[in-house]
């Protein structure tokens, strides 16, 4: 942390900051500019990021020089973390396509959209049984019933599948059935669900929340790892924005700062982000150019009556034109998919 | 909802639209202008709300005209919600100080704290047992043993208390100590807290999320409302904005714009939106002038030492000078504090 | 400048950094903790702060100590700025009612306006001859011809009046009318009409550009004071967000963080932030008690007919009704309306 | 435009509304619905927009159905435009892989620059002359000594060039010598400047506005549109947003969209969105696939040296290696680079 004094500090204050250091067992490092006296504090990053140095007289601000996480960061670990998912891959060279209803409707809905995104190459199934919805009144999910259904399709057609979890009380739930979880963008910082999750022996997808940097969103990865779950794969789903042409902005360019700061895999979602149909096919062709390692992509049947976000689900046939644009850029870049 | 159809749409295209919205029950009002055909879609608010509509082929645009929240709009109940937490009251003309330590750390700190905001003329006392902290390695508050605490407190100083939960499995515990439960900032979206929450027989504040609009806090006031709970307080405590000189971006029109659609009382939280010490009175100030119902202050006997928020936490006697000026205030607004 | 650099920089990248440090006439002050190596770069703080730093191998992030402007800070002149347009005061203790029409329409509309505005208790009257407007086929002003109706009615009711100027080319023009010039929020960071209006020696309006912080935006007043022209006055108008049931987020935490740093005198416009009538009065009411120096707002006699912004004007009745309120808030704060 | 009035409106707040629309040549196309009466005008697009309906009675909202432009539409023209700067491409199947020094400082920096693109595949040279910096004191161009060496260049090399311009008295002066001129994220909304590039016949690069919407964007490529220059090029350069690992948020959505309302070019500039070195070769190769029409990078002979923006600047072999990755990508694709 460095410790930016005001202008006309007085040496009582540099000494304030100086003892209240030596009290929670760091050190002080002073340095005198022409304008500002800058104090450096050198100890335990945890002890020294919680103190309220803005509430010490004097005090102009507070830079912290470390990131607030240590875990998920590439310092901690320089090699990048490959996640199996059964027989799939996220990472390591492998780009992951991920593909699925939104929320599990039916029975004959999603079994018709699973086989039709294996046959066009999808490695992972998606399907929601709780849904966290805007509006009390609106489809919820079929909950257990669902999660079974999906169950039925991983064995049907061999398909790992992924489910979000929206309770702390439904991860044993879920994680009983899903071969792998996903946190959604409003969980994002649900204290409570990220420790639950990260008591869990199965892989985790963890979405952006949609107001949240991207040291924020690596902080709550960090929340599950520290809780023993290493498994962690980022979402990047969209930031709020003043844009309104898009429901969301994707930030593509988290994948790239990503993969810069910490070891995890980092995939996009193109349907969240976007909100409408035509966009997702040229933003998932961007996810693979940009070095994201997999998609998840809305896809249904009959999006015009989907009981969650038809307004973004591509039809099968769309799905698996995008597939075929999708192995031509990963040989050009040298990815398996 | 208005559904706009794009320029050379074709009459097949209309149609579907038309028959879609009587498969659901509702009617169609067609207006052909010079450029755009426009659909007025008549009937069930939810039914309509939910249909994906830019799905369909032809479709450009679905502009919903009715707000997606009911129970809390000024047009089910025209005059003002008036709530009383035991002694004290937000609203109907009184604006309510609410102020105290951001977390209960020690009996001393919260009964010093407790004596000196009841001596300055606040009504409620404020002190959280749980916090919610962006790091795993944080203080995480006292839990039960910080709710008795406040309990004791109310004791001595016969003021009820506000305090936040967190988590849908300690709803009934925070309810069983305090007079009023908090949610916060993190959860404003979190549906099955809010539900819980709508169970509970208990005043309730809602804290803004920090990057929802005032739509999106409406309707999860909506969710709790709904579920019987009928006594919910809005708090705005800044959005996330680009600007970076204060914490968040205290949103003050939010309070004149929320008297105008809602019929709920609406209090300013100055210290977690601003994050700096120096500007919470300016702000507690703009906030009887605005029109709010009361403000939520954090104060401590040592900011310095703090283990959470110290940097914004007012002194004892600097909450006293600025609940001078708040009396001056409300004087020359004819409101009562 | 502090220059923190990556953790496994190797003593070359650092001594690189050093290097160059010397041959820009600066010194190193180098911190070595357990995770980082931090350069503290002092010297000249222009020339430091244009190094491309980032461009050094095995730098991670440059953070500046000091602020990018000078000669508008608190540290370079303590007491604050008061300016007078002619005899009206903005700052030192007097609040300044700014008020009158968005646009100069006819000479009928301005003085109908001018002489209520003056009633009410307004000192400074507002009324553009040059719009600035999103559609190009839109209204653009009467020009040189509503200069000339601002200097009558000047004349008419003894009020000085303000105008924005929009093009370098038109400055003159403008100063040569008018008694204190504005630079709306567009133009904020128009470089060319920043210098251009430095020279006049008139004092000026600078409006924050709406999506400009607030270090930008005194960095902007700095553009116009190095030129010679030290009569600023900033005016907050609301900054873009999410947020879409106002035309943009009134930011009043300005008005406290500027008058902590700059010694320049900071006006409130709740019209333009708002884009809504019934918001005005709120909005204006808290622009004093947050401690700003004066507002400015719209007023016209009818504004359903307006030919700029009629959603958010008063009408002259609410415009005096305004100012009641805003004597007694002004009596119980102790300052001079 | 669709006028929404308040619930409990009255017969004669409608027939108001209707008499206004009368009065103005338009005409209402009343619908009633269950809570609200929906008013759909039906005219002149540009009347019906300029009109402050929220300022009548019992008006709640109006809500455009209308796009603000109408020359950049693609309803208005459907075939791609397709830009010719002298030998170089803009479109119509053709990725222009545009770059150069973000300045010109001097001619060895210039040349050397220069050529290394020119070898690696560039078709458009940058390199500007006129530098807009946010502090006062930092290097602004070497105004028409920096035009003169473009041209320069362009004859040792036979690339075409783009430069930027700032101020409306220097649109001629520039457009004298370069080959296309280009309007800067500050200036996208400066309309006298638009105004008098819209007067030249050469092709222009509008950038979007940092904090503008892709409505407001397109209504300013409307602006010079109007005014007789159709060879607009639009930039997208990231936007304003909460985070701040990248320097702006390139909002990658962009591109689709443009390609889906309007007929115009858009390319993407992956150095000053991130402001990062190593983010720029991830983000143009997301370019190419999302759909855009070209790049512009920033590449420096000695980016540590650079006297602007040498933060983002590729060296002239990291800017090779990028294009062979452009080619693979491009063949895989279909479009000619």
């Amino acid at each position: 942390m460095i410790i930016v004094m005001k202008s006309g500090v007085s040496q009582e204050q540099i000494d304030r900051v100086v003892r209240r250091l030596a009290e929670i067992g760091c050190e002080a490092h002073i340095s005198v500019g022409q304008v500002r006296t800058v104090i450096g504090a050198i100890g335990d990053r945890e002890i020294i990021q919680q103190q309220p140095w803005l509430a010490m007289p004097g005090v102009e601000r507070a830079v912290p020089v470390l990131k607030p996480y240590k875990f998920v960061s590439r310092e901690f670990q320089a090699e990048d973390t490959v996640i199996k998912v059964r027989n799939a891959q996220i990472g390591g060279g492998v780009f992951a396509p991920i593909a699925g209803p939104c929320a599990v409707e039916t029975r004959d809905q999603l079994f018709e959209t699973a086989e039709a995104v294996l046959d066009a190459g999808a490695t992972i199934l998606r399907g929601d049984a709780f849904k966290p919805r805007t509006s009390p009144f609106s489809f919820q999910g079929l909950a257990e019933d669902g999660l079974q259904l999906m169950a039925e399709a991983r064995e049907e057609f061999g398909m790992p599948f992924v489910a979000e979890v929206l309770d702390p009380r439904d991860v044993d739930l879920v994680a009983g059935y899903a071969d792998m979880l996903r946190i959604g963008t409003r969980n994002m910082a649900n204290f409570a669900l990220l420790s639950e999750v990260g008591r869990v022996h199965k892989p985790v997808q963890l979405k952006r929340g949609f107001t949240a940097t991207i040291d924020e969103w690596l902080n709550a990865a960090e929340y599950i790892y520290k809780e023993g779950n290493h498994e962690v794969v980022l979402v990047e789903r969209g930031i709020r924005t003043f844009e309104t042409a898009t429901r969301n902005t994707l930030d593509i360019s988290a994948a790239p700062v990503i993969k810069h700061m910490s070891h995890l895999p980092v995939i996009i979602d193109p349907s969240h982000s976007s909100g409408r149909r035509h966009l997702v096919a040229p933003l998932a062709r961007a996810a693979v150019a940009v070095g994201a390692d997999g998609f998840i992509v809305d896809v249904h049947p009959a999006p015009e009556t989907a009981q969650v976000d038809g307004d973004q689900a591509l039809l099968p046939a769309e799905f698996a034109e995008l597939m075929d644009q999708m192995r031509g850029l990963a040989t050009a870049l040298g990815v398996t998919i």
